[in-house]
Order: C-alpha cells, then structure tokens, then sequence
C-alpha cells in the first residue's frame, strides 16, 4: 500500500497528491483563526462565504474530506429507508466505504449511464412508485466530471433537463463536484451555472486546486444548518480550522486560472500513452483524467512496473487492463513527456 | 388500495392471496402448541425440523414474512459497509421497503442479468477491490424462481458455477426461494438440490403452498441462532404460533404437488392473453407468472377496467404497459378460461 | 433454556404462555379472512376498529408482537440521533435486544424511577438543551403496567402530569401497555383514560388476555400509515392474518373481565411466598406479577430446583436473588395453592 | 450562538478555544507532508507512532475531532444490538450528537457515578444476562480526566480494578482520555500506566495542548487497521494533513510540562469564585475544570452578564445554576485575577 519515494518520481495516481506550495504554506501560517465548532474562526467563515457566493448559494459548510462532503449532503436530503438514483460508478457508492448505507441506512438505485452522464429518461425509469413495499426515491445524484466517466464533463442543458425530471418527481439533486472547477475550466462555464440546478453541491480544494486538505459544501440555510450538526455527529467538527481554510482561499484565488494547463497536459498524455503499441483510450479525455486500456495485460502488474522507474498511476476503472493517469498542480509538461519516455520503455 | 369483492372475483394479483381451505383450518384448529419465544412450541419446532430437512440443512426458523425471512438471512451474513451481489430487479431491494439499507446499513450492488439469471462473470465483474475506499462485497443473492424475471427458474448448473464462484471469492450465497417450490414442480429437482449451493435458503409458505402466513428460512445451527436473535429485534419472535405453523405443515403435505396444475393454468393464461390484439409475452412462462405487455396502453388503465369486470391483476415488471398475472390454488382451470373471456372483452 | 414438561407443571414465568381455549380455537377456526397486505382481512380490520375504539384513537395495526409493537411506535416519532427518556427497566431498551438503537439509531436517556413509574421533575431534568452537539429529546416512554417495577400502575394524574411536560417540551409520549388491561383492572379506569395522555400506544393480546399472538398499537391514521410502512420494512406484514386477529377479538370479548382474578391469585401467591423463611416483596403487588427476594440465594438455582418439582418462574428484576411469579389465564387458584405448598418444600 | 469578541476577552468556556502559538505556526508551516490517504505523509506518521508509544500501544491514528476519536473506538469494538457500560454524563452520549446510537446502532446503559467515576459493583450489575431478548454488553467506556466530574481524575487501582471486571467478563474497555495529559499532570503517572488497562484509548491535542486541531486513537494493530477504515466512511481521512500533524507533535514536546499552572489557575480561580457570596464548589478541583454553582440564579444569565465584562465562561453540569470554567494555554494567572475582579462585580 505505502510508497516509499526513492527516486524522482512523477506521481500520476490522483489530484489529491499535490503539496502545498510554499505561498500556501505562508498563507497558512498567517491565518487568523478561532473556534469554528462555536462559529468563530473567521478564515473558515470567509471561505464559507466565498463558496457560497460562486455557487450561488446561500451557505456553505468546510469540511475535512470529499467523502464527508458527499455524506452529509446525502444525509440531509434523506431518512433510512429512502434511495436515490445514480450512476452505477458514483464516487458516493464506490469510493466511500459503503457510507451512505451504512451511515444514513439509503439504498442506491443506479442507472448504467455512458461516461456516467445520466439522460432524463434513465432517471424517470428509475423512481419507484408509491407504496409501502418501494423505497422512497428522494434524491438525483449527479456527478460533474465524472470519475469513472474518464473525467466527463455534463453538458449544462442535460443537466438542466436531469434536474427538471427530478423537479417535477419530487426530488432533490446533488451535484458531488468534486472536481467542478475542471468542468468550468473546460467549459467556460462559472461553478454558479452548473450548480443552479441542484439542491446541494459538494466541491473539493484538495483534488485540482492544491489545498492539503478539505472541500466544501453549499446549499440553503436550513439545509447547510442540518448538515452543520450530522458533521458535529460524523466528527467533522474541527477548531481552529482557519489554518486549512486559509490554504482553500489562496488556492481559489491563484490556482483555478491554470486548470487548463492539467487539461493539455493530459491531453498530451493522452496522446503520448494512446499511441503505444496494445493501448487504447476508450474514454475521451476532456480534462484531467486519462484511462488507458492494455489490452490483455494486467493494470496492476503494469502499475508495478511503471512505479519502479518512477511514474505512478492506478489500476482504476470498468476492466482489469486499465491503468488512471491523473495530471495536476505538481506534474509539469516536462514530467509528462518523462513519463512517456518511461511508459515507452517498461511498455515495450 | 383496498380492493372490496362485490362479485365473484378471479383474483390474479399474487398468490400471496390465497385462503386456507377447511382442512387447513381444521389442522389450524387442532394444532398442539406452546410458547415459540422459549422454543416450546411442538408444532413450529415440527414445522421446522422438516423444513431444514427437505433443504438438506442444519436447522431451520419460522418467520412472519417472506420479507423477513430473506432480510434475517442477509442480516447474518454482514455488517453495515458490506454489500451484496444481485440482479437489479432482485425482491430483497425491489419490494421490501429498503429494509437491506435500513436495517443492516448494507449497499446492494446490482447486476442486469437477463430474466434475473446472474452469469458468473457478471458476479466476478460485479466484486470489489480490497481496500479502505470500497465496500465489502459479502453476499451473492440469488433469487429462484425469479419474481420480476418472469418467473424464471435457475438451471442447476448455472446455481453450481455461480456459488463456485462465491466460494472462491469468499462470498456467502443466499437464496431467496419464495417460490423454491414452483422452481422444482418446474425441474423435477428437489429443493435440496438448489439449497446445496446456498448458505442460507428462505422459502415461502403463503405463496404457491396456500398457507396464510408464513416463511422459513434454513442454514447451519450457527447462522440460524444468529437470525433467531435478529427475529427477536424485528419483533418477529411470536408465542403460540403452531397455529399457522400446522397450516405450513398441511401444505407441504396437501399443496406441494399441485403445483403444476398452476403451471399448466400459466401456460393456458399465456397463450390466451398473448393471442390478444396488441398483447405480447416479453417472458417465457415457465412457472405460475405471467408478465403481458399491451403495447401503447397503461397498465394501471387496464387493471382498473378488468377489476371492474372481476378480473384483478397487478400492474408490475419493467414496463408500464405491463400487467402480471399469477396462477394459485384458488384459481381453477375454469377461472383461467372466464378470465380470458372477460380479457378479451375488456381489452376488445 | 428449552423446557420439556414431563409432569403437571404450573407455569408462572410469564403470560406469554396461556394456550388458546377450545372456545378462542373455533373462533380462529371460522375466520373470515383475506390478504391484509392489500388491507383486505376483514377480521383484522375490525381488530383494529375495535382496539382504536377502546383507546378512543383513530386508527389502529395488528402486528405479530409486543416488540415490533413497540418498535414501531417509537420508530415512527424519531429519527436517527434523536433521544428517548424512559426509566431505566423500561422493556424497550431491555427485552428487545437492542432494537431502539440498533433500528432507529436512537439513544435512551435513562431515570432512576422508584417502581418504573416516572416523576415529571425527572423527564424535566432529562431533556437536553438544544445545540449541535446535543441528542435531541424527541420522546418520553412510559410502562403501564411496569413490569420491572412490580407490575406497578401508573396512577392516572401522574400520567396527565408527565404528558403536560412532554406537550410544553415538544415531546411525543409513547404508551408501552403491553399490560395495560391489567391495570385498568386494577383501577376501574378504561384504557382510553391512559390512553388519552398518549401518541402512540401499544397493548398485548398475548399476555393477560390469552390470546396466542400479536399486539395492537394505536395513534393518529398518519402515524399508524408510517407504522404500517415501517411493519413492512420489519417483515410485520403477514397475509391471511384474520385467523390470528380472531383469537384477539376474542380474547377482548372474554377475558378482559376475569383479569381480577390474576390479580386475587397473585396476592395470594405474593403472601404465601412472602411469608417463607427468608423470603421478601421488595415490591408491592398491584396486579399480576409477584417479584420474590429470596435473600442470599441463587434465583438461577432456585429456579431449577422449583422446575424439577413442576413450578416454573424465572429469575427476573434488579437482583440475583430475585424470582418472578406471573398469574394468567392458565393458573386457577388451586394451582397457586399447589405451587405455594411445592415452595415450601423447595425452600426448606 | 457566536460570539463577536470587541474587547480582550478571557475565554475560559473551553480548552478547546486556544490559538497556535507563532512556534507552532511556524512548526506546521515546516511541515513535511504527503498524502495520508495512501499513508504516505511522514509527520502524521511520526506523530502517530510517537503517541502510540507514549500510550504503550502497537499502533495510533490521527483523526479531526475528539467526537471522531471516541466514535471510531466505540465502533471497532461493536456491532448493532450491542450494549456499553458508561457514566450518565459520559462524553461519549451527552456531547456527540447521538452518534453512539446513530453511527453504530449501540446502547448506552448509563450508570450514575461519583464524580463520573465507575464502581466494579456498579459495572457488574449492569452487564446483561445472555439470551436473545437483551442486548450484548460489549464495552465498558470510562472517561479519564471525567468532564462532567468536575475534571476527575481516575484513581489508577479503580482503572485497574475496572479493567479486571472487564476481562472477567468479556467486555472491552475504551478509555476516553480528551484530557488524559491533565490526569497525568495531577497525578503523575504516565499515559501508559492508564491506557495499559484499556483495549483502545482516545487523546486530544486540541485541548489542554493547544494543537488547533485534532486527537488520536491508539490500540492494537488490528483495531487501528479497522479503524482506519471506519475513518474513511466518516469522511475523516485527510490528505497533506502533516501541516496539522505538526501542530500534535509541537504541542507533545513543549506543552505537556506546562499543565501543571493550567491546574494551579484552576485552583487559584476556585477559590476566587468559591467565596463569592452564593457561589459553592459542587465537585473538588483537581484539573483545568472548576465547575461554580451559584444558588438560586440562572446560569444562563449569569453566563450573558460575564460575557458582556468579557468573561467567557458556559452554563454546563447537572444544574441550570451551574457554570463552568476552564483553564488552558491561553489564560494566565494575571488573567485568573482579573475575571475574579470581573465575577466579583458582575455578580454583586
């Protein structure tokens, strides 16, 4: 499980790797701070605001993973008993250790949507009727990008649409954007538009943006009220928390601009990767994350082998023959064409 | 919802619906008893001992439910953050008011098997990584005959080569037999033959066998305390309760090998519905479910225009235009044949 | 744990254990039944009619026991990380394995009450302020009769007292009355006179009134729709269940009026148990339980000592040296006389 | 609900409330970190593995709360259904928004000790007979110094003789030590002379230390791995948290000592406000806490009036005229003085 750095290595496995930088730090070791369990750490406060202002909601809560995010989103929009409807690779049912069972007692009805971009009428298929056998269908679950979608960004009328049907059906939507800002980078859209349509949006400072640690959540009042106290119960109530949100503020102020550069960079990785001999991309690339399929060979055996000469990258996806490349704050474009030197050479 | 006879009615809802006929209610009367909460009741200590018996297991329990006997098994056999395998339309999390999420804290992972027939290679596909992110995968649920497949009755083979697979995997097998019994009338097998891939069996006693009320589940002696305990907490735990538990003993005596008289009334129900303008089965029949599809017209229009002519028959399956249509005791021969007449003029 | 009767025994562990009469067997016999998962069982409608009559409510349920009664009551007026107040002996945080937390995720809040009966200065002093990190108090639980209190009675403006403090306190008040036609005998009030003090409310056919299976509970048509859902997801919902409800109506028909009786014969066992060497009532007996302290000995031991000899009561209450006697349908006089002359040759 | 400082105010309502000193700042601006996630960030494992050894244990874990801390503990040691032992006033069930119940389905049975501090006999008694209908003592929670004691410290023979119950009968011990370096500096013994009788064992930084953030877990190898999974569900794994982890272990090397005048202020303002006319000392000083009942007044009142002078403190404990008020890192002796001055004005 644990690496242990030996070489210069080019640490392709996740956004959520990256070191703060030394300007971070320095904005760190300067914030001013104060109890946040009594509301009173100012930092924490001014992020809070700054979330919410660039969704366009009324509040916004920090909190120490996407995981929680997530979580206490999906817990204040339901009651055990209930399911929502998703995409069968959501990060919320997949990557998170079985929470929203386990935590809120919710059943997940999931849909098997291409690069994980719901249409209308999966969902529309997917609520239950009325009745006393049928779990209540009570929240959409959208995901922009989507992860196991090869990083798909929603296009912003589907989701309009998606949030329609769940208007007119009685339920709530939430936007797990964890990497929303990749999206707007994308699209040219602001994180506001996307986030017009759901009821709660979670959005992550530690993946693209380069903070160590934290993302947050942004909804109504009363909503982000109720999620305040299931943090309280998850303990995610932290104290003098400023530290962290301060890093989440320079982050916003200096690290959104250059998302596009993870783009092209994973792009040109995409290009690079795609062109050895047995590789393939059957996903499209159209922001930060790369999915290369080897055909017939095994991901984690190749996963090995690229990590002794220094790039590493997980074994992720729908089949066993695929490896995720993921490009951010700390991978340059010389790293890139390094790894694909390095990836021509252990792929040979 | 409250379905009140003002006619002779051809009761095709379920064969959940049937009543006990006068030697049931004899047997009923006569039934020894004692409190069940202590063990002491001879009848449901009888009841199951023969139950446990015909599924070639250790011991056995009697429950209130077919609900209750399936979520007692998946109960036993995880912990909040596991999740199970099973096909999407699977009665566990269909139609038991998501009690796998609400009572155990327990993910379902589904799988779109055709006629709700798991392949193997789904289940594979369908595991989990090891590793904190992921939920456990513990369970393989299988269903047989299935409900929402049509009433679909597993071959032997496919149940071997599919809990050879949990075995190697480290999964559990449970088996929801509700209509176990159609599944062997339909085979010739014995339920111990399908039982014998299964860690834990439910079976249904007032489905197709015409008791009132009632299920028994069967596994070892180990798993089975472990579920009279969990019965206690449902508050399934009942006193003198040989009374249905004679009713059960009376079926698997008197209506077990009547079986076919409701497969054959199936068949004769299939080609007279599926003869009709505008009808077809999307199913086979293999057993006592009959699932017709009126293309272009609604399911719940039509229930309600047959219900007004005698004929009731619930709108269900993946489709909305889709009616299901269940054989049992207390549908004669004759009745399949008025039935179809009345049909034909509804539908005309 | 498992009793094997080999003589005459005179059965005083519970009320659990009347078996049904020849009278009450005929009357399960005739009953008029249907599918009570549609709400078409004639004879549980009328159960249910009846019982929410004489507890002056809207709407009742039939369900298969005292705990899921219970359960239910409590499930429908809490959500996870709400907080009951009940005493400490209360049986739904003692008899039913767990369920309060491990089903609805609520904690108790427990008071030290003299015989179970609680003070309202002690529901005051156990509610919590508001504020995240706080249980919210949802719930204050009351027994009546209170079983490890003695079978205590609840005297009547003790009860409108607790209930003015839960209305001024936003508290529900749930009526645990597994017993409370005990002590409506015992007092001359009629159950809706507790019962009027209460939101939800459940009683017991199977213990004093002899019926073989099932409580009732009572409240509000929105609140007993909840339970209804709730009893599904348990696995409650039973079929031709009519035969069962025919026993209760019954049972309310027959034995309500000779539940005195019980109480004379428990008075009568309480002073010839009292009155042998060493032998204490630490609680007074008000109706048909009779706790017996037989200082310095083993109840355990004493308890299969008094077994081998054809009496049967089982160590119960707050000490090991404590047994419980409970009079019922099935112990006369004469049997009393018997097991008190078995006593005192046990005990010598 | 939050306080808007406007004057220099001394904050004597937690210990929770201090500031990073600039030396701390500066440690976590050094930090090394990696990501945590995959186990990789080398100051959290430093700091973990420097409390596990401090504790006597084989391994520790870092998390963002105390609430966490204890939840994580309770919750490797239980299943749903199961049942601990605890004080009425235990952290665990009165500060934690219900998560016991909540998050892992677990009773408390609540005890009521002196000063917090549990009895062996007092235990025993409360240890559930086997069988289905009780649920399953597994834990025995003891929380050490005791917050609702008044800051008691646990004599280290009662720990012990505790801990020997425990083992006798099956139990598991969590040791809730928030405050267990404030036990050590009253009593100087070591933490790994108290937790050697706990199976897992809880410490905060965040409090008497003065860390901003965060307390850690320790116990076997096994136990942290599970843990650790837990960790993830509750979304408490965190990335580049080394930045935090500095902060621990700054506060280990320089602010351990140092408790030793938190408790001597404690004492000093004990006596202070234990003259006052009105005020009485329910609960010994032995720690940070002194705990001030002020006869017939509202706490809640007079914590406004305080406030308004610029002298912090909470309404807290067993009566509504109670207040407490903390000592810590950020109140000097100078500061104990002046709200003396402030409180003997205020509350003429």
């Amino acid at each position: 499980m644990l690496y242990q750095p030996a070489m210069k290595t080019i640490d392709l496995r996740s956004d959520t790797v990256t070191r703060p930088t030394a300007a971070m730090r320095e904005a760190m070791a300067r914030a001013e701070v104060g109890d946040d369990v009594y509301g009173e750490d100012p930092t924490v406060n001014r992020l809070q605001e700054r979330v919410a202002g660039l969704l366009g909601k009324e509040a916004a809560l920090f909190v120490p993973s996407g995981t929680m995010a997530n979580q206490l989103c999906l817990g204040v929009l339901t009651r055990p008993g209930d399911e929502i409807v998703c995409d069968h690779g959501a990060h919320c049912i997949s990557f998170e250790t079985g929470a929203l069972s386990a935590l809120w007692g919710v059943q997940a009805r999931t849909v098997v949507a291409e690069r994980g971009l719901l249409e209308p009428a999966q969902v529309e298929a997917a609520i239950r009727p009325e009745g006393d056998p049928y779990p209540r269908t009570r929240v959409l679950e959208l995901e922009n990008t989507h992860n196991r979608g090869g990083g798909a960004v929603y296009p912003l009328d589907r989701i309009r649409a998606l949030a329609a049907v769940a208007e007119r059906r009685g339920l709530a939507v939430h936007l797990d954007g964890a990497r929303l800002w990749n999206a707007c980078a994308a699209s040219g859209l602001r994180p506001a538009d996307y986030a017009a349509s759901a009821t709660t949006v979670s959005v992550c400072l530690s993946k693209g943006l380069g903070a160590p640690v934290g993302s947050v959540i942004s909804s109504t009042k009363a909503l982000i009220a109720d999620a305040r106290r299931l943090r309280k119960r998850l303990g995610g109530g932290m104290r003098q928390v400023g530290i962290l949100a301060a890093a989440g503020l320079y982050a916003l102020d200096h690290h959104v601009e250059r998302l596009g550069e993870d783009h092209a960079n994973a792009r040109r990785l995409a290009e690079g990767l795609g062109a050895l001999r047995g590789a393939s991309l059957p996903l499209p690339v159209e922001t930060n994350l790369v999915f290369v399929a080897f055909e017939g060979r095994s991901a984690a055996d190749l996963s090995r082998r690229l990590a002794a000469e220094g790039v590493l990258a997980n074994p992720e996806g729908s089949r066993p023959d695929m490896l995720r490349f993921v490009t951010h704050l700390d991978v340059s474009r010389a790293d890139v064409d390094e790894a694909l030197r390095i990836a021509a050479r252990v792929l040979a």
